[in-house]
């Protein structure tokens, strides 16, 4: 049978696309499953006994394991990404990315996005930065469907037509209710009989404003990148599709497939856990982020966290709230002679002989986190 | 101690070993978890909510997520490998392959298979075809035992002696009530409030004989292969036995680790899912499927699919049947000078300079339909 | 902000830190879940259906399906790395591993280990023997909380301080009650109806003492292990570092990312399983083990078992115990003409010409064997 008609679908939107204002419902919506929970939480070395031990969660006054913040930030943000950045040359920013109800395995997350603004690029008529915010509720139409996180983010968008016009204008961002649910203080619970699960050193009491910690671990990345975005449903090709990189390298970052950012986002917050995150109750929320690098398979991931400000956890004496800076890089080969002076080769955060360091990654975190005088 | 007797089981059988009319009831059986779930359905990019989204799947009359056609075909075609095809050299033929009760987390498959015919190469004497039709049920034993899926492949198997005869005669296949279960329209359902969970151009109604459609997306297999076969339990060391192959590279397709064929399969159906499946109910039936070229690490797999027919779905008019048959193709390095004239790099479905395209596979597809009039 | 202070925390103990009679309540816990199940009882190629199949391993007694031993060796060891053997250079020996309770989906491990003694190695300042004794136990505080596994185990592992004194003395090992538990034979239950799900010929009927069995299959370790081991939470950088291992690749063994032991450990299990395994009703012990020589993404893994002794199994009339021998090896390319003899390439347990044979594992089994005469 001869065929008659080509289709050719356009997958996502371009800059042109994009109108201040318009909502997108995504398509799909995704149930956390138990296969979800292990191929994310633990590949990212998740620290935090509240995603990886049951009963300690359920001691806790959860209902079983609980989502960390970097699975639920990989599920919820894929969802956007074939309307919003399928046609994306790199996320910009993060903005007021906020944490609301628990979620648990069978849980099913629904994403909406709305659209702030399009604005053209300075110099490069080929994009535009959109700005948009997105909720994802888990559950909807349920008795506990509940908004389980919120964020803004600004992302390079190329354009279909470098002549196009562009949606002018501006549309306020929602007010969307998303605070962190966290459960009751009991002081029926013997909390200490479990505290030897979490590490001694990282209670409320532990963080000084001021102090850098570098984080000890580092974890290689490896082609495994592709698989994972898959199974997240992100579909944009630039981390997936080495025919298209092939063809023309030099349009693409680095000339190679790049990183989905959720991956270095979830993983810095893995390499930071057993130091940061550990006795988090939960995170609060992540006031800024960006990514300040491309990350290819092969590099190899480190993390540090420079502690800015404590303060006390308004009507919860049990709780106290970091305010954190999470920051995530990695090391280039440098040219032939940029550095001459050899350092010590197990400090991972300084760059040796013929190593440039690179920053990746920097995300603002408020954490609510338990005190040793209560939990330990 | 010393060892005074060697034992090397043969696995699999050999041509001259197979009788038309024996059955084989497969080894170990398999329970669906969540696990397989995410690692299968997820990495192919499979599209229909169904099979990802545990609440629409439940407002459309399913238990919950639905294990879509891919993972089900995984999963009862590798328990039939030992005995059929772990001394095969290709998988030649899918013929009626058809799809009956849904499968759901924590059911258990188990399937068995008749020897239909056993027929030699004609031209080589180390090799002959086995056609085989295979069943697949769960929960056997149970209330709710049922056919999942039934099939009948013709499988390019080796001799183990080239002398050896092969056993005559033909049997024939048996009748094997196999029809889709569906669940009913349900007039009290808002299926238009879930709506945007789908693609909204995929409908019954939009779908026109004559036509191409290219699917956008493409997806690079990494040596990922060798480890989801192994939770497959696809047992052919042609797969996952790299030393093997380091042995005698000549004997082997392409002197490399082949990619088992399911994988291809699935992959070619996830990336047709936004413009075929996501509004599908269900597949009815392949009635023919072949591979046309192997996979291996590192290629990029992309798919079309063309629409032959379409037609009423009786009793149903909720929905509709679309016949079409799904293709797959990569790109290999062409010889200097095979081609001069150069193409668009966007279009992935025509070779640019430099490549040529290759066919891997094609399907014929029956596919019940969802109306746009009923759902949307 | 500037900071004021910089931290880098120690992870894991250095040789001078371990005091015999030292207990280590390991942090985090790992609830088992269809993820885990997924991911590491079917890469190995597992072949009992105890682990496969849910309706089959009801029917033989057990709540659902049961976690074999390589997955329960994975996720018990993998606790107890960080306290024990992040600053290891190997894994020297296993000893006295025993099994207990069953384990399900949805149970909880939490791990103890007890320091028994520390010795300095004979020649290497650097390095000393640290012997432990470790038990892992389910649903802790739960009306169900049982011993599922407990082992001695012998590392060597590093000095921080090359001049540092070690805590002498010995500790006694605990006396751990750990009895393999086993559903009780049922007359009741049509056993023989479901014999074809497991290998006809590896009931205790079949193992003859002096017998060894090399089995068929083999499996290449890809740059999966990288990932494998995070999800294990398993910190040892040795495994995932790769920038650390190119700062100074003489230190690391074979100058790359080894794979962790609990990898080929259970790989080893996986291939020896149709043969060995498939109608195994549980492994009571692993008396002694040991790694002989490292495994590296790219090697392909083969395994043989020789059978030492058969014996009654006291009170129960339809099992008998089987003490075998696991053995592991791979190959590796010779040093030019060190061997001229070719040999045939279709036995993969003898290097062909221009290849070394290389033993990689050992281990001690003990067997609780089904006999056919009750079911089959």
């Amino acid at each position: 049978m001869a065929m008659s008609r080509i289709i050719r679908k356009q997958t996502g939107n371009f800059l042109e696309d994009f109108r201040p204002g318009q909502i997108f419902r995504h398509k799909g919506g995704k149930t956390i499953t138990e296969g979800l929970f292990t191929t994310f939480t633990e590949f990212a070395m998740t620290a935090n006994p509240l995603a990886k031990n049951a009963r300690y969660a359920r001691a806790y006054g959860f209902e079983g394991l609980v989502v960390p913040p970097g699975l639920a930030m990989l599920v919820a943000f894929s969802q956007t990404v074939e309307d919003v950045s399928e046609n994306a040359r790199t996320n910009r920013e993060y903005v007021d990315m906020r944490f609301g109800a628990p979620i648990y395995v069978g849980d099913t997350l629904e994403v909406e996005t709305k659209v702030l603004s399009v604005v053209p690029h300075r110099k490069d008529p080929n994009l535009g930065i959109v700005h948009v915010q997105s909720t994802a509720r888990k559950n909807v139409g349920a008795r506990d469907e509940a908004v389980v996180m919120t964020w803004q983010r600004k992302v390079d968008v190329f354009k279909r037509d470098p002549a196009a016009e562009l949606h002018p204008g501006e549309a306020a961002p929602d007010a969307i209710a998303c605070e962190l649910w966290l459960p009751r203080y009991d002081p029926s619970v013997d909390y200490k009989s479990m505290a030897h699960l979490s590490s001694p050193d990282s209670y409320f009491e532990d963080f000084e404003p001021g102090t850098r910690i570098e984080h000890s671990r580092g974890r290689t990345m490896t082609s495994e990148h592709i698989h994972l975005t898959a199974v997240l449903d992100n579909t944009s090709q630039v981390h997936c599709n080495q025919f298209m990189i092939d063809q023309d390298p030099d349009r693409y970052v680095g000339g190679q497939l790049i990183v989905f950012g959720g991956i270095p986002f979830t993983l810095c917050l893995g390499l930071s856990s057993p130091d940061v995150g550990d006795n988090a109750l939960g995170d609060i929320a992540y006031p800024t982020g960006r990514h300040t690098a491309p990350l290819f398979a092969g590099d190899t991931v480190f993390a540090a966290t420079e502690i800015r400000a404590v303060q006390d956890f308004p009507g919860r004496p049990d709780l106290g709230i970091v305010e954190a800076t999470l920051y995530g890089h990695k090391f280039e080969r440098a040219p032939q002679a940029s550095r001459s002076e050899p350092t010590a080769s197990e400090d991972q955060q300084v760059a040796p002989a013929g190593w440039k360091k690179v920053a990746i990654f920097e995300l603002e975190r408020r954490i609510a986190m338990k005190r040793r005088s209560h939990y330990a």
